[in-house]
């Protein structure tokens, strides 16, 4: 009994990696479209994500057998809750990639973002992916020093989100509403990942080292 | 033990309809403040997003104990996980109105929200709040036919951003760039709400009835 428990346990943590994988992938893809204009990848991106949905929810199911079946507690069961509040961030992170997919769909063929503004939203789409794959190696390894690294990466982050409204309260601004539009929402979208990414990282150190960090940054 | 497992129950259940009175309360507010430009408003709400905060963690602190000493199952196993993610979802609302309650601070003493799309807003918000007050009724007295007024009114919601949206790519907009930054953030805070509440309803929708909804409007 005690066996076929840990091995479904151990399931969960595979399929959570194995999600984290997946929005990875959308996301560097996602990039990927939003940079070229590639209106096929931005498609793919867009398929990709019901695949996400579909672990999510699997995942979420199985949790729920096990705490039915098995009654787990003390740190087991903090591992499935845990599991089922990563689950929901990082379909939230696979909604995002999606939805930065769909803004390169909408414009192509025309790129989302102005010239001007483009290496800010370069830096920041680096650090989502950048995010993306430590939190899937993250969840592999159990590595804090990967956390540490997710909160810098959001950090800077903030800083780009924060350039972007400057830069679009400059005088210098003179693009058109409807790609003001875009450019407030892509750089909210990107925001928002790496929010979700240090939601899943606060919740494995909480899981590894049992304390939770009310001074880290905010989700 | 029995009879203390069903008080604990009904106070996870009384502490959701706690949480979800408070989220009206903060839309409420935020709105009245979003449009009357009202900073002092503003500021009662962000200052008092801490507490649904708190009585989420508190929720979910009780609803893990619960799980580890009591191992529920079956209903009363799929009502604490229900709980789990609705308090996760009423606490996303009250960061959504605190965002709001934020633009009207920002901007004050100016209107956020330019004369001409001033009536989009306003239906947005009337919808928001109506949305917060029925989910309150909702958790409270489980009468379902409250969800398909949340869907519809969710539904209504996406028309009107969708509309905020081409106002903004229509010749006759003339306002400027960081007011366009502003309309495009809070019409996306107020959709966001609806679709948290729209959560919310299919998740007691599914308690009470035991069917997932995948035809009702996704989250």
């Amino acid at each position: 009994m005690r066996k076929v428990f840990q091995a479904e346990l151990h399931q969960i943590g595979e399929q959570l990696i194995e999600i984290s994988q997946l929005v990875a992938n959308a996301m560097d893809k996602a990039t990927i479209a939003f940079e070229t204009a590639d209106t096929e990848l931005a498609q793919d991106v867009i398929a990709a994500d019901a695949r996400i949905d579909f672990l999510q929810n699997d995942l979420d199911e199985r949790a729920i057998d096990i705490l039915a079946l098995q009654g787990p507690v003390a740190s087991d069961l903090r591992m499935i809750v845990g599991a089922l509040r990563m689950s929901a961030s990082l379909e939230r992170m696979g909604d995002l990639a999606r939805h930065v997919a769909q803004l390169a769909r909408l414009r192509y063929p025309d790129h989302v973002i102005p010239t001007a503004i483009r290496p800010t939203f370069e830096e920041m789409a680096q650090l989502d992916q950048q995010i993306a794959k430590k939190v899937n190696e993250l969840l592999e390894t159990r590595n804090l020093e990967l956390s540490n690294e997710i909160y810098a990466h959001n950090a800077r982050i903030n800083e780009l989100h924060a350039g972007v409204f400057k830069a679009i309260a400059s005088p210098e601004w003179d693009v058109s509403a409807p790609i003001t539009v875009d450019v407030t929402l892509a750089s909210r979208y990107f925001e928002r990942f790496a929010d979700h990414g240090v939601s899943v990282a606060r919740k494995v150190t909480y899981l590894v080292t049992g304390e939770w960090q009310p001074s880290a940054p905010l989700i």
